[in-house]
């Protein structure tokens, strides 16, 4: 076939570049580290949208838009977060270009400075409290439960497509609260959100836990996170919520009245998952032929090919497709007829199998006579002969069972590469095989600092579910809560 | 009632401002010139953005992303073009900031320029067709129908909510053409998919027709526009859709193999409507109260307020109420049911006349009683009293009464102030009532320039429909081949 992939034994990573550039998902451009999302690849992530969308909008949440640019003092608001993001960001410093004395094209016109610099965002929580702080007054006011869809940009030195770009699109839930209990369990919630759609829609498991304070989101109090396994057995991160406590409010002086009265600052979240999804999505899936995805968040789950040595025989199948087509439609279930006349049944297949349509139904002219129809499903790869009679219902059962089939197969492949070690020497031996390791670690900086140096493992989580039962840290024998989880990662 | 307005007959642009704010659509942020779209304004804006999508998809379009950023030479690479926006552009010059050796707060990083410079996008002509470059080799490739949904930065100095604003979002589809004609024909395409949104969905009555070459987009062969009217008789440019000839071909080279086995040049069409949309479509219906918003765009199109003095009466409307509320549900009907007991009746009867809701339900304890319920249609301001009995199927009928008559009311505003002027003098006098003046032009941008200078009115559109006429231009007395429109806008 013309679009042969690297195999994955032979070179994970060129496998992943070769697929998402060949598949269409993305590519890059012309600016350094920014990506084009292409139409194949951006029908998927508005998939991946209108999913969230409306599971934000099921537990009250609501969309709305702040500024793409922060005044640099913003910034510097609150400490922590000022560390995180001031290194790798985009700064505009002119509004104006003017022509080159010299005739070359344009420059940029020094007179037209900006009194103090614009940085494009990084995320928004300081724009947004700045917002909030005419917008909160009393309790009544409380709570804001914004989110908003968007682009932002961190300056990374070493980009790969979806996983980090300097660009990327994202959404970011920013919630203002009036009691410390409310904002925690918001935070958690989203978790929840985040944690059912990566199973249910992405069929990509993951383990609920939060962050080492060492791998906290800059201004937070407690990070919630979900955590995947790609299948080289690198860690991915693929969703956090984060309780803010009441630091952005106090960067900003966000205060309500409360009901006695009293002036109070004001409990945050924030929570967002971003274009990054679509690289766990083709990570844990695909195969050396190309994407495997979930029928549930797919462009179209099913294609048909006709088979055919004549415009007549064409002319047969269409009609006996359109119908099949009319029914699948009528059933929910969403399809592509290919009857393309420039390229050949084999080249289609391959095609569409690189795509990761989960069924291909083919049609020939001896089909038509025999009522049969060849039907692949792509995450198998096992094609079967069947009766047209009935072919709807039976395919739009083969959706939801290729859904929890690959989640499945995501399941067991994780469950075999998950392990406890009990020694750093054992530790260190396991970690070269990939996988989530379970260990148990003093709760220190200082440890989890080490283990990174020598190991290049960090800690994915602290698990909120699972055995919570305490040991001894295996790097350096002091008490542990409980085993967390260590991996290399993305 | 708390929230007052400015009266449009004491200060139209006073009022304009105070409903967008008042209403909660929008308000200026911390960054000059950056607005923020608050939820219920934003919520008007995804009505917006879903049902121009299903249009574009309809007709075959796909979306895409392209990156935020554009390297300063692209900018330069089509004359025309970079004239158009290099003189209003945020230039991002570095990217990273560091601490400030005197320890108050952030400076930009001196060590982190860029090689070169990075515009954010005005508009995305130079990125994408330096992508697609590498998407097009034969005619097999084409056509390219794609769209992206983005935010795009111009630096205008003077903003206003909506109408001008340094950030703002908006579509903008980029297509690639085999055929001068097929590309024309596109751009014909999308205006009149633009007219019929603007007619059917927001109620606002346009005009259709070609800018003249002064008002051209900067790097366009034709820009198609549609153009509306507002209450207070200024024009506003609703939406364009350019051909761009094989301009951005040449200056990206972007060639294609046609059948005939010969390298030619592509055809490009670029279209876009943006969040100005926003501020036409609160200037063309509302008044005095508050927004009139069309049913095919509200949030919800029915709120439901009761009226009781204690538990047990809210506790039996609430339950008259949920039946109500799914029946409506279940035409198709968005409603709100406001049975919050902080606010007053009189209270929540303003806030949503303000925010524009179509209809009001009033149900109180003797309604029930009665069987009846109070109508209240907020475009016409009639207030009826009517049986329970079909109430549901009313209210939806009401829908499109007030869809069609909102638009008839626009209609017939703008046909009240469009006349023809025939002289020189008379339209320096009939320009200063408003309304779109039908002239003879000679055609040249001198005359057009001098009319602009001395009257602030420019040519809004050549209009393609109605009278084809010549005659002699009203200040030169040159030759015209048709009237054109005159009017001052936005």
């Amino acid at each position: 076939m013309a679009k042969e992939l690297t195999p994955r034994s032979e070179n994970y990573s060129q496998w992943y570049n070769d697929l998402v550039v060949k598949a269409d998902l993305a590519e890059n451009s012309a600016v350094r580290g920014c990506m084009v999302i292409k139409p194949y690849g951006y029908a998927i992530w508005e998939k991946i949208q209108r999913q969230l969308d409306q599971m934000f909008k099921d537990t009250g949440h609501v969309n709305a838009y702040f500024p793409l640019f922060i005044p640099k003092s913003f910034l510097s608001k609150e400490a922590d977060h000022v560390e995180g993001f001031a290194k790798e960001c985009a700064v505009v410093t002119h509004y104006r270009l003017k022509k080159n004395p010299d005739g070359s094209g344009v420059i940029v016109d020094p007179a037209a400075k900006l009194e103090e610099e614009l940085i494009v965002r990084p995320t928004s929580e300081t724009i947004i409290w700045s917002t909030y702080k005419n917008w909160i007054h009393s309790y009544r006011d409380l709570p804001i439960l914004c989110n908003q869809w968007a682009n932002v940009v961190r300056w990374e030195m070493r980009t790969r497509l979806f996983l980090r770009t300097a660009e990327f699109l994202w959404q970011e839930g920013h919630t203002a609260h009036a009691t410390k209990e409310e904002a925690e369990e918001e935070a958690v919630k989203m978790l929840n959100i985040y944690a059912d759609f990566a199973e249910n829609f992405m069929a990509i498991p993951v383990l609920k836990g939060v962050k080492s304070a060492k791998e906290r989101f800059a201004g937070a109090v407690e990070t919630y996170c979900i955590e995947a396994l790609m299948q080289d057995g690198k860690a991915l991160q693929a969703g956090t919520s984060h309780f803010l406590g009441q630091n952005f409010a106090k960067a900003f002086d966000v205060t309500f009245m409360n009901k006695d009265n009293k002036q109070e600052l004001v409990w945050a979240t924030s929570w967002g998952v971003s274009t990054r999804l679509m690289g766990a999505l083709i990570m844990s899936h695909s195969d050396d032929d190309g994407l495997i995805l979930p029928p549930n968040l797919v462009p179209y789950q099913v294609v048909i090919v006709p088979i055919y040595k004549s415009d007549e025989q064409l002319k047969d199948i269409d009609a006996k497709v359109d119908t099949i087509v009319a029914n699948l439609k009528s059933l929910g279930v969403s399809v592509k007829y290919d009857n393309t006349d420039n390229k050949r049944p084999g080249f289609k297949f391959a095609e569409y199998e690189l795509k990761g349509v989960p069924v291909r139904l083919a049609i020939g002219a001896r089909d038509l006579e025999n009522n049969t129809v060849e039907v692949f499903r792509r995450d198998t790869k096992e094609k079967e002969t069947r009766s047209l009679d009935g072919i709807e219902q039976y395919v739009k059962d083969l959706m939801s069972d290729i859904q929890s089939n690959i989640y499945k197969k995501a399941f067991d492949y994780r469950s075999s590469v998950t392990r406890e070690v009990n020694t750093y020497d054992e530790f260190k031996e396991e970690i070269e095989k990939g996988g989530f390791l379970l260990c148990h670690w003093d709760g220190t900086t200082e440890t989890e600092e080490k283990i990174k140096e020598e190991t290049k493992a960090t800690i994915r989580c602290i698990p909120l579910e699972g055995d919570k039962t305490p040991g001894k840290c295996m790097v350096t024998g002091m008490p542990s809560k409980q085993r967390v989880v260590f991996a290399r990662s993305y």
